[in-house]
C-alpha cells in the first residue's frame, strides 16, 4: 500500500484560513470518514472538509488540484466497497452540509436537491405534495452518495436504479470546473449521456453537487404478499412465470431458509423455515387487488404454501417485517460476528443455481452467510458472518466472496448490481470488462490527468503521486 | 465545408480485394448513404461497404484508422439530424448485412441482437415468445441505429428510451478494438457507464455491433382511449393530473388542431378539429379498465368531450388511426411538399406555454408547422412543409426551428427529446451544454484521437483532417 502523505502545509493554511473549524484533521473525525462498514481496512484521509455549496466545493477542488492532493467525496459513509477510504491520504469532503431541497416541481413531478439531503429526508418533504423518491436501498443514504455508487434496492424491480432516475446533475469536475449535465427534460437526446457517465462513478470523475431526481405519484393503494416455497429453485420460477405475465412487482424480495430463521428467532415470528417471497404492487385498488391473486396463482403452481396478501397499511408492514428485519436478524444469529456484505447479480435464469451453489461453497468453507436477494432483478446479497479476530475465518470469507463473483461472471452476471466497486471489487471487474477496462481508463486519464478524484477507487494505476 | 476527400488509393485496393462486391463506390449508392430524410443536404460518403460480422467491422476500422480515414456507421437510413452525412468524406458502413437475433433467453426476458435487425423484424420474431419488444419510433428503424441515436418514441413513457432498455452492447472503438460494456444483468453498479455512453453517441465513439436488449412480456390486455380537448392547455393539464394521480400511460398522445385536421382529410375521419389526446394503457383487464375509467374521468374535469375508450383490438387499432396517419396526412396538407421534421423535450408544465408560443410564431413566418407529441415526456415533433425551391420559405423554417430550440432552453428543457444532434442540432447544444461540451470533446478527444469515427457529428471542430 502507497505510504499515506499528509497535506501541504500551504494548502492546510489555506484552508484553515477559508473554512475554519468546517476543515478538520482530528483522528476520529479522520478515521470516520474512512471506510467503517465490513471488513475493508480503514484508511482515514488526511483531513475533512465541510462545504456548504457548489462555488466551495469547486474552490477546494481547484485548490486540491493545484496542489496535487486528492479529494473524497463523502455523503452517509455508508457504501459497502471501500469508496470512502484515502489509500493516498488526501481530503474528504464531506457534504452533509449541502441538505437544501432547492425546488419541488409538482406538476413535473421532479425535484432539484443539493448531495447531502438523504432519501428518508426528501420523503417526509415531499409526503404533503403527494409525491415519492421511489428508491430504497436499505441504508438512509445521502442523494449524492446514492447517484455516485448507482444505488438502488427493493423498488428497482418497478422503479429503476439512479442510472434512472437521476434527470441531469450538476458536478464539479477535477481541475474545478462546474458542469451541468442537462436540465429539467424527461427525455433528452442531446450529446453524450454524462448524467450517466458521473451516476456510478464513485467520486472518481467528478463531484457531484446537485442532482435533479424524477419523482412519482404515491400510489392510491399498495398491496403486499407473502409466500414460502419448498426450493430457492420453486421461487425463482415463479418470480420469473410472473415476470413473463407482466406482473408489475413494484418490490419482489426472496429470503433463504437461514435468513428467515434468522427473523424468526430475532422478530419472534413463526414463517416456516424455508424459502421466503414478499411481493409488493402500487397502482389503483382493483389493479393490485388483481395484481396479488395472479401472484397467488402462480406462485402456487409452483408449490407456494402459506400465502397471505393484504392491501391494509398495518398489515402490509406486518408482511414486510421479515425484510425489514434481516440485517439485524443476521446479526444475531451469532452475537459479536461481523457482518460482511457482498453482492452480485446475475441473469434471472441462472438465480436459483447461483444461489444453490453459494449456500453449498459457504457450507463447505464453514462459513455462515444467509443470503436475501432482489430477485427480480437477479440482484442478491450475502452478509458473511465472521469473528473479525479469526483469521482462518477472514480468509475463508476472501476465498468465498472471489469464488462468488467469479461464479456471477461465468454465469453473464456481474460482480456488483448496486454495492459499486470502490476497493474491494476491482479484481472481478476487470475479469467482467476485459479492453472495456482500458476504455474506462483512458476516460478517468482524459478527464482527471492529475488523478486527484478519489484515486484507488474502481481503477488501479490512476491515481495522484503515483 | 471541407473539402471531400476521396479514400487513399491502397485503402481502396485493400478493401475490394477483401470484400469483393461488398465494397461499393457508385454515386447511387454513395447518396442513398448519406442523409437523405427532412431539409439537411446530401453529404454522400466516398464509397459503402457491407460487413458481415464483427471481426469484419473492427478489420475495416483499423484500416481506416491506419489511414486516417473517417467512417460512418449507416443502419436504416432514418436519423433526422444529418448524423449520416460525410462531410469530410470516408466509408458509410452499412450494418444492413448483420442481421442474426443471436439469443431470445425467454425467462430473462432478454435478447442478443446483431445491430442490423430492425423492430419490426424482431417483435415478429418474438411473438411466439409471448415477449415483445417495446420502444416504438416510428420508423422501422434498425436497433444499432436506435441505440446510436438514444432513440425513443410513443411508448417512452412506459417502457423508457433506449438508454433504458440497452443492457449492454459490444462495440468495434476507434482503432478497431472490441469491447464489450457488459453482459446480461439486468442492473450493475461495475464501473463507468459504457453502454450509457455509446447509447446516443452517434457513432462519434464506437460502432455498436452486438446488442442485449431487454424485453417485456406481452400484456394480457390494452386499452386505448381518445377524447378531444378544447386547448392544448387543457389537455396537457389533464396529463399532468393524470400523471400525478399515478396512471401508467403506455402511451399518451397529443395532436393539436391542424394535425387532427390533416387526419380527417386524408383518412376521411371525423375526428373534431381540436387538440385530441390519445392514450393506451398495458396490464391485466381489470388494470386497463380501471385505468382507463379513471383516465376519462380526469379528462372530463378538464373539459374533455368525445371520450372513447375499448379493449378490443381492432377497436383500438380504429382509435389509434389517427396517430399512425400523421405523418402522411400532415405532407397531404400541402401536396408537394417537403416535411422538416424536428423535436424539443420540455418540462410538462411548460409543454401548453411551448406549443402555444410555436403556434404562434409559426403563423408569424408564415409556416405552415402541425404538431403531435410524446405529451406524456414533454416531447413533440414539428413537421413544417415547406416547398424545397422557395428560399425564403425554407429561410423562415430555419429561423422557426432555431427560435423553437431557444424556447426549449429557456424553459429548462433539451434540444432534442429523441432526434439527436448529428449536424442540425449542434448549435443549440452548444447553448444547452455550456462547459459540458467541453467535457464531451475530452471524452471525444481520448477515445478518438484520430478523429475517424463519423466526423463532424455532435460536435464540432474534432474531425479526421482538420
Amino acid at each position: 500500500m502507497p505510504a499515506v502523505s499528509a497535506l501541504p502545509q500551504a494548502l492546510v493554511e489555506t484552508l484553515r484560513a477559508r473554512f475554519g473549524d468546517r476543515f478538520q484533521t482530528g483522528a476520529a473525525i479522520r478515521a470516520q470518514h474512512g471506510a467503517t462498514t465490513t471488513w475493508i481496512e480503514n484508511q482515514p484521509p488526511d483531513a475533512v472538509i465541510f462545504p456548504e455549496c457548489t462555488a466551495e466545493v469547486a474552490d477546494i477542488v481547484a485548490l486540491c488540484a493545484h496542489a496535487g492532493v486528492p479529494v473524497i467525496p463523502f455523503g452517509a459513509g455508508s457504501s459497502l466497497e471501500g469508496q470512502l477510504n484515502a489509500p493516498h491520504g488526501g481530503l474528504s469532503i464531506d457534504l452533509t452540509r449541502m441538505i437544501d431541497i432547492l425546488a419541488v416541481n409538482a406538476e413535473d413531478m421532479d425535484c432539484v436537491v443539493q448531495p447531502g439531503v438523504t432519501r428518508s429526508r426528501l420523503n417526509e418533504h415531499l409526503r404533503d405534495a403527494g409525491l415519492f423518491f421511489p428508491l430504497d436501498p436499505g441504508a438512509d443514504a445521502t442523494l449524492g452518495g446514492m447517484a455516485a455508487t448507482r444505488a438502488s434496492g427493493t423498488t428497482a424491480v418497478l422503479y429503476g436504479t439512479m442510472k434512472d432516475v437521476v434527470l441531469s446533475v450538476e458536478a464539479v469536475m477535477p481541475d474545478g470546473q462546474v458542469i451541468r449535465t442537462g436540465h429539467r427534460a424527461r427525455k433528452s437526446a442531446a450529446g453524450y449521456d454524462l448524467t450517466r457517465l458521473l451516476v456510478g462513478s464513485e467520486g472518481t470523475l467528478g463531484i457531484i453537487t446537485e442532482l435533479t431526481l424524477r419523482l412519482r405519484g404515491i400510489p392510491e393503494a399498495a398491496s403486499a404478499a407473502r409466500c414460502s416455497f419448498p426450493t430457492v429453485e420453486a421461487a425463482s420460477s415463479a418470480v420469473i412465470g410472473a415476470l413473463q405475465f407482466g406482473l408489475p412487482f413494484a418490490r419482489i424480495e426472496l429470503l433463504d431458509a437461514t435468513t428467515v430463521k434468522a427473523v424468526n428467532r430475532y422478530s419472534r415470528q413463526d414463517l416456516p423455515e424455508a424459502p421466503l417471497l414478499l411481493a409488493e404492487f402500487h397502482g389503483g385498488p382493483n389493479a393490485v387487488a388483481e395484481q396479488s391473486q395472479a401472484f397467488g396463482e402462480i406462485a402456487r403452481e409452483f408449490g407456494a404454501t402459506g400465502l397471505d396478501w393484504t392491501v391494509d397499511p398495518e398489515e402490509r408492514a406486518r408482511l414486510w417485517k421479515a425484510r425489514h428485519d434481516v440485517f439485524w436478524a443476521v446479526l444475531g444469529l451469532r452475537p459479536g460476528a461481523r457482518g460482511i456484505s457482498t453482492d452480485v447479480c446475475v441473469p434471472i435464469s441462472r438465480l436459483a443455481e447461483c444461489i444453490a451453489a453459494a449456500t453449498e461453497k459457504a457450507e463447505a468453507l464453514g462459513l455462515t452467510a444467509p443470503i436475501a436477494g432482489h430477485v427480480g432483478d437477479g440482484n442478491f446479497h450475502n452478509l458473511i458472518l465472521v469473528d473479525p479476530a479469526n483469521r482462518e475465518e477472514l480468509a475463508a470469507a476472501r476465498t468465498y466472496v472471489g469464488w462468488l463473483n467469479e461464479l456471477a461472471l461465468s454465469l453473464e452476471g456481474t460482480c456488483t448490481g448496486e454495492h459499486g466497486i470502490g476497493q474491494g471489487k476491482q479484481p472481478y471487474l476487470e475479469r467482467e470488462m476485459g479492453p472495456a477496462l482500458g476504455i474506462m481508463a483512458a476516460i478517468k486519464a482524459a478527464l482527471d490527468p492529475k488523478g486527484i478524484m478519489n484515486p484507488g477507487k474502481i481503477l488501479v494505476g490512476h491515481s495522484a503521486g503515483r
